[in-house]
């Protein structure tokens, strides 16, 4: 068989070839839309390869990107690979401090920055250690005023570069083509590097019917950014299989996502629950036309049984768990029913939908705990660990690697059970866990069993430590305005739900649960704050 | 990212975690169905190995298979290669002296002949060098009577075989997996070896929604022997993907395969025009029920408009052409509308249609001349060229792979236009086109304009050397029954057809035009009978 590489240069050449009218409609402001064929996309992006290798980017060099979803940004995700030099997506949310580090260690020596968001790079500028050029991008054809000697405008670079720029074609696939930084629990964000040959065959399971099933039928909308696991992997994916893409550009509103659907004829877009959540509420009040869509899929917490619901049953649009991490970039599984569920009742169901779903295709999964892997009986948990072609074996130059990986596996850090059909249901972090007297409780069902008391708003569990069953859950609840419950009240209302074992021993009562900058709950805050908490033992 | 190997043991180990109660139906003679589930077909594939490795089968060691379409061999399909050894599928219907070449030239070590088939077999036996072993697939649990010595029962074996064999975790992704010779106008039959890798990659491009679709949601029915290029992919792809399979045993006939559309709810199948066309003509004489039928492929040749248009339009079932062949393992294209074609006219979607369609994802196609690609103008001939992961790169140790693998390339030896919509469409062989003044006349399209006139049942162009032009058209035609016309009423005919300098020379009356044991027209034997024809020139 012919030594073929997997590399990204064959999407382009396949995007420019057969789809050259398919487009690219970005968001570039809240009032414009920016439409480009892939036949002129692929043009500036031969343009931008040669417009960074006219500033020295060549094979191995860094290159960061600190920018909304939009064209330009997508311009970028196959100048720079295909060229053999690498893309460092950086989430722009993250706080100064960590993206100075992540600048400085992944060794970026040029950063294309959104125009509207430079003035929040800018004060880190002096920090920078590796640095050499800083492009703009925006409409601007000059570039503005900074203290930062080499800033040029994005847009009179690529006017002044050549569309006969020629790529590589001798790239290996094991080469290193993009990286991007998750937090850490502790400590500084850990770096993942994507080569083309996990670009690429994660792409082809984005392609597969049996998961997002992507086809130049499609119009795609990406809402996870293009600076948190490469949007999920829409941008790659949709070049090569002729999907038009929709990129929602800065400050996305639920309005925005269900008016992008309706103008667009989206048929496949992807969020974070929030998202959907907002989305589901402003379509309440101002429906617009949703007949387009095929799969709304979601991830990176689990979805509320509600709210999954509310898609496949009200809204009549197909809502579909899917799993991963920046280490798994990121597809792992997904939550579509399979054909021996076509029977089950509409609890059965839904019980499935929940889920994180079915294993995908060349990606393997296991569920172990101390005994080994857990049976398939949805109740023993273990920690989820994975492996494929597509899954990181390593931090980027980070000490930390040796915690997540071993003996061939990622381990997760997430907790899970398995349904008796081989699903993945994820039920807490290893690090949330609470384990008494040798058994293991999920602080996520129990903050669920409180949470549908009508009096409470918020309530997250933790461990603390007890003298005989080494840990014992602690509620931290906040009530509602207005509403009023006692311990006991709660501690009884949970029982119908959960093994009387896992009974908190205690409520604790809070005005706010401490949470992270995307809204997730802080428990490492939680637990720092009630570390003198002692359980009452009598 | 991790270094995982690209082999067929994930698929198994993927089949029985996943999908331990789908079936492989098989057809074992006229009147019994065996049916066994993923489950128990992975145990029995473990027994197997273990056999076949108690009879020496190691790495490298080649194991060639004589067989229907059924689940021993099925069984085969996975238990060699997962072993690291190599799964030679020889074509039943070769020549004897073909069948003893190329397993002397594959250096088959064991057989596994099907019971019914070893009558065919066995006056061979003494040519054979390297075979040491034969095992004969049936239910018995007795070896038949024969001069050969080591001779078993492929049950047997299995009964005292152990199920918890454990296959190699070390394999190479570019090991080699399988091999299949493909017939050669001259000479014996080439051989093709295809790799752990590029079967993977093969059968995940059936698994793309652009393409075959494959989920676990499907019956699959592959009429395409398995003996033939792995019976496009589908064994591989459908035992990943879960998808149900149904094997269609000894001497298929469309009232055998409607039957069986109707029984197991089949949702796609596989097949070669004349296949298509039988099944048609039984369907329009004792209708069954193909309401479950999704998609019918058809490759291995062209099929004509009528046949196209009769599925998609009469019987409502989407018919789409598939292109490739031994070499390309074999899916290169596929004839999919695109959502562009939704508005074109049933005449225009009809004539995109018949066309091989668009080179799926990660295959790279050109259709060259001595000018270099042709452009997309729907008339500009080329030969058809084709690279990628599932391409093979040369022919098993065999001199005339120079031929057709060249500058990274193989030369398909078709001769091909491509549509204003990047569609290829084959128009004739290379060795089968008319080049007169340095033009190209493609002999297909002048066929199928003869064969539209009323009187001629068959008619074969050949070119024919020429003093001026070097070589022009000959028609050489076979009348229906009691049908007459003349050579000038046959040319006018088609004068509407093609263009005025494509008119054959001269038309010849035959009895009989002269075919290969597939019913292909053997055109080199009628450039042999028509030698010493002279073209009159005025």
């Amino acid at each position: 068989m012919m030594d073929t590489q997997l590399v990204l240069t064959g999407f382009l050449k396949r995007a420019a070839r057969y789809f050259p009218n398919k487009q690219i409609i970005s968001r570039t402001s809240p009032t414009t839309t920016h439409r480009i064929t892939f036949k002129d996309y692929v043009k500036r992006t031969h343009r931008l390869a040669d417009a960074l290798a006219k500033l020295g980017m060549t094979r191995g060099t860094k290159v960061g990107t600190f920018a909304w979803n939009h064209h330009r940004h997508l311009e970028a995700y196959f100048a720079v690979p295909c060229s053999g030099a690498i893309l460092h997506t950086i989430n722009i949310r993250l706080a100064p401090e960590h993206i100075i580090y992540i600048i400085n260690h992944a060794q970026d020596e040029i950063l294309l920055i959104d125009g509207d968001l430079f003035p929040l790079v800018e004060p880190a500028l002096s920090h920078l250690k590796t640095v050499k050029h800083i492009i703009i991008m925006s409409d601007d054809l000059a570039a503005p005023e900074s203290s930062f000697t080499n800033v040029y405008s994005y847009e009179q670079l690529l006017e002044q570069a050549d569309e006969n720029f020629v790529f590589p074609d001798d790239l290996d696939e094991n080469l290193q083509a993009g990286m991007c930084y998750t937090s850490a629990t502790t400590g500084m964000p850990k770096g993942v590097v994507y080569t083309h040959r996990s670009i690429v065959l994660h792409s082809l399971a984005l392609g597969l019917a049996e998961s997002f099933a992507l086809t130049e039928r499609d119009v795609s909308l990406p809402i996870v950014p293009m600076f948190h696991v490469n949007a999920w992997g829409f941008p790659f994916a949709a070049l090569n299989f002729g999907s038009n893409i929709v990129l929602p550009g800065p400050m996305v509103t639920p309005g925005i996502i269900l008016d992008l659907i309706e103008q667009e004829k989206v048929t496949i877009t992807a969020g974070v629950p929030t998202i959907w959540l907002g989305v589901l509420a402003e379509q309440e009040k101002h429906p617009r036309d949703l007949s387009s869509i095929r799969l709304v899929i979601s991830g990176g917490s689990a979805s509320p049984k509600g709210l999954i619901q509310a898609y496949n049953e009200k809204l009549g649009v197909p809502y579909v768990n899917a799993y991963g991490m920046t280490e798994t970039s990121p597809l792992v599984s997904m939550s579509h029913p399979t054909s021996e569920m076509d029977n089950y009742s509409a609890d059965e169901l839904l019980d499935m939908r929940v889920t994180q779903g079915l294993t995908v295709s060349l990606i393997e999964t296991e569920v172990v705990n101390e005994n080994g892997p857990v049976p398939w009986d949805g109740e023993t948990m273990g920690e989820l660990r994975v492996r494929g072609p597509w899954i990181a074996s390593s931090y980027y130059q980070d000490e930390r690697s040796n915690e997540a990986f071993r003996e061939g596996w990622l381990y997760t850090g997430d907790i899970a059970i398995l349904t008796k059909e081989g699903y993945i249901k994820i039920t807490d972090r290893t690090k949330d866990l609470i384990k008494s007297g040798g058994e293991w409780i999920s602080s996520v069902d129990l903050e669920n069993a409180l949470m549908s008391h009508p009096a409470v708003f918020e309530a997250a569990v933790i461990a603390v430590p007890h003298p005989k069953w080494q840990e014992r859950p602690l509620a931290c609840v906040v009530l509602k305005e207005d509403a009023s419950a006692t311990k006991d009240e709660l501690l009884s209302f949970i029982e119908q739900e959960v093994a009387k074992w896992w009974i908190p021993d205690d409520v604790v009562f809070l005005n706010e649960i401490p949470k992270t900058s995307v809204g997730k709950f802080l428990k490492a805050k939680l637990r720092e704050d009630l570390k003198h908490y002692e359980i009452q033992t009598t």
